[in-house]
């Protein structure tokens, strides 16, 4: 499973590298995990640009630009944050690829509305803007790891798509 | 020793919520390692404010005020770069304790002054800003280990000494 991961990863930094396009990371939810993840493959740092992890409201606001009042009318976890957090540290950083990651990993902290599990992930070029929502039932560490798998296959999509161009 | 680091990490977290003390990090060569193992603990955001995965020097001035001309004279792996990620981090984030992480985790990138495995890990409180020296003769994932196992020894003093006050 572990050295899946680390190919899987291999092929998307190595795929980076060859286009030269460059990645950067707003976590919330995943605590730095994907950041760790990417950087465990040596030459990351040729498509890896930069992470945040913005666990406190403060953060996001301060280090991605996050509205203050998106935040106070749609909470912290939404839709509207993980665009924000996706987009923002794409234009911060320069980069040509901006995740943004906002969810409730639990086991505290859910809500009947926002359950623990429920994850929106923001993905940001400068083609697009999207926002792709997910309740993985799971616990802290695994929500972590299925999240990341989303990223895998968000990043996987963008270069092969940039490939054909 | 998975359960012992989160064990022990738990302790942590347990302490600085007891003394209401925050952290953040501002991590370089650990790649956001030390963040995703913080925040592997459930009530971690209680005390860890944010952290900054900051690859590139650009990253390292533009979100932590590390100065550009230090970097270029020291290089972006030394002592004052170190001192200025944690100083840097702990001032932006209003927190009150930060640490500032800069090295060279390898394979590549060292030289005979510089080795593969040199880590400055640099540590600030209001009272002080100090920053240790390492040398880790490790693979990649185990040179974050042990620069983990650095910062908890760091967590620990400081906590410990806060007790007694």
């Amino acid at each position: 499973m572990r050295v899946d991961y680390l190919k899987r990863i291999g092929r998307i930094i190595d795929l980076f590298t060859q286009n030269k396009k460059m990645i950067a990371f707003a976590e919330s939810c995943t605590g730095g995990y994907i950041c760790h993840m990417i950087t465990n493959i040596s030459g990351s740092s040729k498509v890896f640009e930069r992470g945040v992890v913005c666990y406190s409201n403060k953060a996001k606001i301060e280090m991605v630009n996050v509205n203050k009042q998106i935040i106070e009318q749609n909470g912290a976890v939404s839709e509207e944050v993980a665009k924000q957090l996706g987009q923002g540290i794409r234009k911060l950083s320069g980069v040509d690829v901006g995740i943004g990651i906002t969810g409730i990993a639990g086991p505290t902290g859910g809500t009947p509305e926002k359950p623990v599990g429920l994850v929106y992930i923001g993905f940001s070029s400068s083609e697009e803007t999207f926002v792709n929502k997910h309740i993985f039932h799971a616990n802290r560490l695994i929500f972590k790891k299925l999240v990341l798998k989303e990223v895998f296959t968000l990043l996987e999509k963008y270069i092969e798509n940039e490939k054909k161009k």
